[in-house]
């Protein structure tokens, strides 16, 4: 592992992100026909290596539906609105409204709300009266506190997330939740992160869990490595998870998923998550564009109302396309923000491979983004007569 | 080859752009009068190392006509909408008034119109007739289909393009075209691509192409490694289908060009494309800028209307200049799109080099174009004196 | 100690700055509120690791008290505003409202106002005078001058700070100040700086001063490289520096704190100041923006008025909150602007680390901050969840 | 000699220019007054290492003169506007005035007017009576045609310069300029140039120049790289030009000028320039700031007009100072751009060097100079307390 000298006695590695590299086609092409792109992970099955964020303005009852319907997983935040407010329509409606420089507080305000356990099962049932899997997250510091509503709601995938989770939290105050004898004992499978390093990956891997959520700060100038100063950029960070993965598997014979969680924008990520070793893409912001978001074309994170450091903000988006354009199409649109996972298949098929464990081995190349407006215009026109 | 750890267990090498190099000159200087920049591949000699790209807004029977006039060799498409439409003129005019909002919709209706066979056949021998030569492209996916016609024609070069092509084209549901039996058995010469490794650029090369287009996803920023996450930059790209010419020569004695397809838009990067490696360069979107254009102050390429994932857009250009003006001046502009192979002439003469031959191996340096705006400026005055 | 190679018999080693690094989290997480983050030098412990820069913009004798109330220590400038005049709020007045073609050469002016020494007497004894520590500073040729009337004050910590301090000034025309001796023989604690190399941070060490202020033209593209053309990242001078300490430590027993100075905007960078050896950071322009600084929303550096080269400027700040929420919050903004020392908190608990002296060993890695504009909105949104 | 591979069979050095690197403080620091800027050259000694590019916006006889009075060298051009007209005040007056869509046109026609060898004698000798060193500049091509002229009105220092010039020009056409022989017949000192890479420059300093002009395309973003794809970053350039004087000097034991010519705005690239190792500066468009400067707002190259392939363009400036402001100072703005030869001064008092032999071997770290906006301001205000 190649360390770079930052100053006398200080090194550190050199961290690639997304932007960093391309993929490289192989000297086979292949049928996009042919290509398959589902996920398996513990008993379930997926059409799409696909989770969606666990985010207020992404993820209702209704969206978690038609997204399983779509082929994808989507997963409810049991700490946010819809767990606080039994009918939270109006909420949305005033936080799609609260001028800029009111929200922030106001929206404090929103979440000073408390959560209701009851409606924490009766949300769970919502979604699984549907048809389709239903997967929700809480924190680690409230999983204890909520595991029976969650339990009596017979959720089918637990996801315990925080900015980082680690195997091994501390504490002199209180005690801490034991991932590992919490997931081992618990009936259903748990999906756990984020997590940013080899080290911290493993540990986590061995607590039981059947997937991890990679990305810590991922994207180059996101929120965390402002405020916190931390971040590992996505590409080397599932690369890293790939490898933890990999020495599990030789430990234990059990594979624990990659799931890529954060930093993609575009089909070209989600490919590019593939291609350096993720199972599987967990995305919130592409999909809070879609018609049928809950955000109303807002979108926000839950330490946006941190009450004493608050990180993110309510992001405006482009309401662009039904949540069917954006995950499969069609695309009526050219920059790569409908039909993400059409867009995967067909850059998969494009390079020749046929599946998901055979695109996680792909050539990639190191080749920065950065670039002259000049030559953006130029590639526009010649990108033709593909297939 | 020095390859990069992106992560544990995923290395990649570094690509390298245009904008990531420049040319050093040598110890000698020239005049370019006695520069050479002169373009043979099989029977055929161009005046100027140039094709032009088979985009619909660039080429049509009659700029064909005018670029080989110029020394130049222009490529029709034959999926455009030349073959579909008999007199195409007025659906030009609507392209270029099309609202922004609408023309992906529209240009999809447009290029739905069925393609006539007998129209392949009638605007290859319209660009015959007037004496110079005829190239034109079509996809694997309908080269047979088109095949008897463009004969017919007596097309002189055909060139079979997408935006990845390989010798291997893998399919469950299709007997896909064999390049190599097809190339094989063809009396007329055939350049393909794009192409952007080594591995697939020798396949191709084995095929019996005289030519292969290289390049995929050149741009740093381009659509395909958006939509994607594909692409090479162009620099390398050359490079390395250049040592893939040489291994191809050393084992079958049979040189195949290598021209260098997209990324370039000034008389700089051309000169690079060469200096890389590059026998001659395929350039759409600076011929775009003329006059007699028929896009009408538009361009775009054939994937922009892919029925569920386009990829690419219908992109304004300034008309700037004639296609003699853009390809060998007089420049009456300063910026590097006007007299783009007087350009090139000048670089050679400047560095020293008389041949295109020698000027492939000409010494380059890896130095970023990223830099402040003041030196930008500081520049333009001091160019002077030069011959 | 890799050098590059600039060109043929000149060398240098590639530098870090703070945007060029990130930390990583280990494999622990921890309580914020279990982190200690307080500081001790010489006989004095704080709460905070912090100075606040010698600027008359950000530390009059009242933000002096109410800095040190909040844990932290201002050094006042004894050759600013306050020892010039009596009652420099007027003056302070004019200069928030010259216009910017007319402020430097009037401030000029007002900088040409002879010190009084004592006004030096009387504001320190004014800060004394409410209970918290006393810091000011005199630049290297005026120490001997004011001495007298700062140790009549009952200074407790002394800054002797230059653009480059260095324990070897060479002079043909004065007996320059001879830091060692200087220092030896004073009663009161002495921190010196500008430095930023391992060989001239050792040599001030060596004086005998308590602590080093490391950075000379930290920032990018900061004034001192503008105008000199000297400069040295900060990570990379961070850290040559806390090697310079540990020589230090070995050869003498004695700690000499490393002071971080300049380059911090966000507590992410005031993390990455630690985290690559910092033991603590001098800010100015983050505490310009507290509503009781002096500067009235503008704040400038003594260099910004020199007689024949200015270097600097009078810089417009928004203000943005009272001290107390940009030192330790509660933050109602998600910048990274404000709550500047619970950031530094949370980002080591985050990271698993329980003091200073642990967190100056955790890991970074090398990881550009440059961004295309959409991945920075992606993950303003998925940050949620955390503690 | 690291190479970089930039693909398979094809390599090259990375370069870098002065944004890419800072200078480092040594363990010294100096008062300016001690230090000594002046240049030796042939039998000429110069207050100030500075020669002023022969730009027909910059160099009259008048600002000659003046600049020879300032300590330095001016550089008047005898193939442009002095020498084609007898009074060219009207002329730079309809210049100043032109429409920028018209300026390139109505240029070339005034350029196209003959130059008269009566008037470069006359322009000669005028600079002359005024008591400073004359030096003047042609082309290689035209030398051999105005050597008469020149020699009767007794020039002190001929400088021969091209956007490239070599030791070997090549022609099937003409007979090229024998540098070597015509250099050493001459019984006045030469400067030649551009020039940038050690085997181009060892050749032209055995040509019995007396300096070198170093810079081709030496701007990342500048004309020549854009146009023709040539340019060497100008720390590279002058390193490897410092390389050839050192084993030109070994070889015969005359030591040949580095003059480092383009790419300078500021004061810290001059210092910059001066510690990777010129022995001089050449500058332009700093000086065409100047209110005394004959373009009277405007600059150019004299490749800008090129009749059939302009590089460079009339560029704008801000007239912002005398010529003894912007050289010597005092400097009443802080952007680096005034008192360029104090900031000099100041740079090598500051970094502990008291000659510009000793400053050639000053310590450079490369660390570039891209940088979020945040920094740039954070930093202003802290450089304060300087020498």
């Amino acid at each position: 592992m190649a360390e770079i000298e930052i100053g006398l006695g200080k090194s550190g590695r050199r961290a690639y992100g997304f932007d960093d590299i391309a993929i490289v086609p192989s000297r086979r092409t292949r049928d996009p026909e042919d290509v398959d792109i589902s996920w398996e992970i513990d008993a379930f099955r997926f059409e799409l290596p696909m989770m969606a964020s666990a985010m207020d303005g992404v993820v209702s009852p209704a969206t978690a539906i038609e997204i399983g319907r779509l082929g994808g997983l989507a997963v409810l935040n049991l700490e946010g609105l819809w767990t606080r407010y039994e009918d939270p329509d109006a909420v949305y409606a005033e936080i799609a409204q609260l001028p800029s420089d009111k929200a922030t507080a106001r929206m404090q305000e929103i979440y000073a709300e408390p959560i209701k356990p009851s409606l924490i099962t009766e949300r769970i049932r919502e979604i699984k009266a549907a048809g389709v899997v239903a997967a929700a997250s809480v924190t680690p510091q409230r999983t204890e506190e909520f595991i029976g509503a969650i339990l009596k709601g017979e959720l089918d995938i637990l996801v315990i997330q925080g900015t980082v989770v680690s195997a091994e939290h501390v504490s002199k105050t209180q005690e801490p939740l034991n991932l590992k004898r919490f997931i081992r004992e618990l009936e259903i499978p748990v999906i756990v992160g984020g997590t940013a390093s080899y080290q911290a990956t493993l540990h986590l891997m061995r607590t039981g869990a059947v997937g991890v959520l990679v990305g810590v700060g991922p994207g180059h100038a996101c929120t965390t490595r402002a405020v916190l100063g931390l971040g590992v950029p996505q590409a080397t960070a599932i690369a890293d998870a790939a490898a933890a993965r990999m020495r599990h598997l030789d430990e234990t014979g059990v594979y624990v998923h990659v799931i890529a969680d954060g930093g993609m924008s575009k089909g070209g990520d989600i490919a590019k998550a593939i291609a350096v070793g993720a199972d599987a893409v967990m995305i919130g912001s592409p999909l809070a564009a879609a018609y049928e978001a809950p955000g109303r074309g807002f979108h926000w994170g839950m330490a946006t109302f941190h009450p004493t450091l608050p990180r993110g903000t309510r992001v405006r988006t482009e309401q662009r396309g039904s949540l069917q354009e954006i995950l499969v199409g069609p695309a009526r649109e050219n920059d790569g923000r409908l039909n993400l996972f059409g867009a995967l298949r067909t850059s998969m098929a494009t390079c020749g491979y046929e599946s998901i464990k055979e695109f996680q081995k792909a050539e990639v190349m190191v080749a920065p983004a950065l670039q002259t407006e000049g030559k953006s215009l130029q590639r526009e026109q010649h990108v033709g007569q593909g297939r």
